[in-house]
């Protein structure tokens, strides 16, 4: 929805002179009560506005612009995919680990020597290795990673929402974002922590132009 | 905002009968058409209907409700706050990675002997002690655990986009939920996969609602 500059003036009437009548506004405007009917009725259907007879009208605190569902939730994660922390599959578990802390990431992507997709590895894998095998500087991550094809992709042309799906159906912290044309080619990937921040980040900006 | 039934009906007859005039959806409610005159401006301002001159309303495909910021932004932590696993600060670091995949959880909270919260466990500080130090079945979490005060916490009053920021303002997966009058009592915890898991389910739910 989308308010009209007559609308958003009337808003800001309403918010300096609160409780205030129709017809101050009117005056205020130099339009006639009339003419300001409809977009009085929008405002305090819409909740923006709201009306007391007798008394007159209120600015309820809304926010200006209802988040809309299309805007939050299709998004495409081409907008939110961001670079993947690759290592080759010879890299020992432990340089993995090092790589996780150095490069502060929270999964590490495994190529192998045509650079293609072979495999995953998160902060548990590690952590099961690791706690186990005493040997970690001498076994790669080909050994410990989930490999393909058990891993789960997405295209660069699906919404946030889509992607939210599928990190919960399969309790998983990261997706790799994928070519279309060549499943094995990595483009990005999606996150958690990213979808997250996408949200909040969302909400405060909604904040800030909250007036 | 919500819709009157009236409003509800009209959206029905254009999904309907599109593209319909203003005329025909008075006609099959049986009403005036100055009556729907503020209905339908309502309608096409907010952007569920469209009107083209000479051709009638159209459905945009819009969802009902616009997901309105307070309602999205403003739950409080207490609704979506779950239980931690705590642990005591004398079990080893090797008995937390048992735990830790036992009951399937991304950290750990550790206590003392009044069941205090005194400190946390991330599966990165786990990682870290198991890849460096061979003694994990001898070493008490109480040495490797980040330690009150330095834990940030939130109380279950604050909203999901407080504990967003907060989660995001210090790069943690986890904020204990705390009592307001006992700060060291632990309520819940409130964590990035919970709170992702909130939007893409209200996403989720608007979905369904579409019509």
């Amino acid at each position: 929805m989308k308010l009209t500059p007559r609308q958003l003036e009337i808003i800001k009437i309403v918010k300096e002179n609160e409780p205030i009548s129709g017809d101050s506004i009117a005056k205020q405007l130099g339009l006639s009560r009339a003419t300001l009917r409809s977009d009085l009725a929008i405002l305090t259907m819409t909740g923006l506005l709201d009306a007391r007879p007798k008394v007159g009208y209120f600015y309820t605190g809304q926010t200006i612009e209802p988040l809309l569902y299309e805007k939050l939730y299709k998004v495409q994660v081409e907008e939110l995919c961001i670079p993947p922390l690759l290592i080759h599959q010879s890299v020992t578990v432990y340089d993995a680990v090092t790589s996780l802390f150095m490069y502060d990431v929270g999964s590490l992507y495994v190529k192998d020597d045509n650079d293609e997709l072979v495999g995953l590895i998160s902060r548990k894998d590690l952590l099961r290795s690791a706690i186990s095998n005493p040997n970690t500087d001498k076994t790669p991550v080909a050994m410990i990673m989930t490999r393909m094809p058990n891993i789960v992709t997405i295209t660069a042309d699906k919404t946030i929402l889509e992607a939210g799906v599928l990190l919960m159906q399969h309790r998983i912290d990261t997706l790799p974002v994928i070519d279309k044309e060549q499943p094995k080619k990595v483009i990005g990937k999606i996150t958690k922590t990213k979808i997250m921040e996408y949200f909040i980040n969302s909400g405060n900006d909604i904040d800030k132009e909250k007036y």
